[in-house]
């Protein structure tokens, strides 16, 4: 855990006050060091950064995010790769955000990834970053959400957001971003179905990436007859197109797709209802998150866990009751905790 | 949402009561059709359920919970048919689980895979059960280690718990099961350097599935050398055996390394941090699923977080501000919820 951020929050003392200051100067300046340095904070997920972010979160809103998903070996990075050679084309400002499905345990990051990153990172106008989860649920796709805040008020136009694997917390993090291509890729066999059930509803556009090998037809008929069948809330029918983005084929025909759904998403009501909902549930993941750094900040707490847990091991008592005594722990003292500040 | 079981939480009337007692009591008694409506029950969440899972909790403690996870294709299915046998085999009472990514907006479950899990549920031996994500993060993890007090309580020896992807979410059931089991196969790419980083920690055994593939030699000598260069926590080094589970090849070994690993985590102190830990999780994620259901159930809270997303996307306010007035109505009157029940 980052000290400098805990103790900024108590009592910011000023030479972090300038030092922050400097950050977010740099942030909404568009220095790449500056954002990184940035991102690394958020990811570390020191309280502190709220204050720095909420300076930052005005100046969003102009950026628009693509998360690219889709199974191991689908050529995501590929697909990513090219997506950031056509948007940087037009001149905008890309960033590229790679979620690593890190182990829980150690926290690490890894290293095949970055090193394979490492040619996307030539072009001095594309800001490459990989980001990894610290070991709490959630903890993921709030440092993902913060992130955008940084890159969005730093002058980013095209956020491209690729998650590795279609996991429920691949599926938690392709939400943050305002549209989600899934890739699926030709011979998948049988767990392509599996698959499919998972992204078909966060899918605003498929890509049969790898379309070239044998087997596209019928995975392109699958994927349109599941789309058919779909009913979003939101009534939107996704488009599917094919690419071979190891040879940059079909990139300007998928960044259509991408564009014909922006303009959905940011033209018509149901398409601003997506947006609300990923606020209304960003809102009560951030309390959530809070209300157990409150608990687990005051003295005593952590052993009064670790004695529970004990017990419900032991089986003396079963753990809703646990939960009831810590949860009690939680709202009966949280208005004295917070008075005493 | 089930209202039989929110209505039934604050003031159980007769029948209802009757009724939870019969249930309790045909879990107890190992009858299917109890066990598979009970786990219904607490898939989709109600809170009354707590109230039976505290019941059952006691009579918890004997079922040895087997996780088997691992990327889409690699045939955890069949290798979960293959040591269900194996089990039944010992005349063992043998609970399947299988978890489906499914979609966290319609809650739908994989029709496919339930078809193809018919073939195993010709036993009447083996309770086979597909369980679904609703919606929420983290609702997964809690149904999954609620489903398993069930089984547990219903007198289930074994209990697999199978999960189809890599993701965090994964990770998070995985982590339920008291044996981790990850199945890699031969000529996966690139990917699955990815994928041993993320499942790193989490394997106990590892098991080149399809191990008369080629490449099965490449992918054995990759997972030992990442196995001996790793440092878990609590000094595992965890057994690698190859297998053929279409064949049915392998199944002893595979059962043999489960079996000494039991060994461990049940009679080394070592080997008991691990459930420890489990249960420390456990209990703050209650906690913080009750403190999130206690406040969307305030009356006007919903209208409140609604109204804040809104002014949160209009720009007028930024999420951390927005979150600091949602975490004071938590907080801040929390006690005299309490009081008024």
């Amino acid at each position: 855990m980052p000290d400098e951020l805990n103790s900024g929050e108590g009592a910011p003392a000023a030479p972090e006050k300038r030092f922050s200051d400097g950050l977010v100067r740099g942030v909404l300046e568009g220095d790449f060091r500056s954002v990184a340095r940035m991102i690394t904070l958020v990811e570390d997920g020191g309280s502190g950064t709220s204050s720095l972010l909420r300076e930052l979160f005005p100046h969003t809103g102009r950026c628009f995010t693509i998360g690219v998903t889709g199974s191991p070996g689908s050529g995501k990075s590929t697909l990513v790769d090219c997506l950031a050679s056509h948007y940087r084309g037009l001149g905008l400002k890309v960033g590229i955000i790679a979620v690593d499905p890190t182990s829980p345990f150690s926290g690490g990051a890894i290293l095949g990834d970055r090193i394979r990153m490492q040619s996307r990172s030539l072009d001095p106008g594309t800001f490459i970053r990989s980001m990894a989860t610290r070991g709490h649920l959630g903890g993921l796709s709030r440092a993902t959400a913060d992130a955008l805040i940084v890159l969005d008020s730093a002058g980013f136009d095209i956020v491209l957001l690729e998650t590795v694997g279609v996991g429920q917390d691949e599926v938690e993090v392709a939400r943050a971003a305002q549209a989600t291509l899934v890739l699926v890729v030709p011979g998948m066999g049988d767990d392509i179905q599996a698959m499919k059930a998972g992204i078909m509803e966060i899918g605003d556009v498929f890509v049969i990436n790898k379309a070239d090998h044998a087997g596209a037809d019928r995975v392109e008929a699958e994927i349109r007859a599941l789309v058919s069948i779909s009913s979003r809330r939101d009534g939107w029918k996704p488009d599917v197109v094919r690419t071979v983005a190891s040879e940059e084929q079909g990139i300007d025909l998928c960044a259509g797709a991408i564009e014909r759904f922006r303009a959905f998403v940011t033209a018509s009501e149901e398409g601003r209802g997506r947006e609300l909902q990923v606020q209304r549930e960003r809102l009560l993941e951030l309390v959530r998150s809070r209300v157990l750094a409150d608990l687990m900040s005051r003295p005593g707490c952590a052993e009064l866990v670790e004695a529970l847990a004990r017990r419900v091991m032991s089986r003396e008592m079963d753990p809703f009751s646990a939960a009831d005594e810590l949860f009690a722990c939680v709202c009966g003292s949280s208005g004295d905790s917070r008075e005493s500040k």
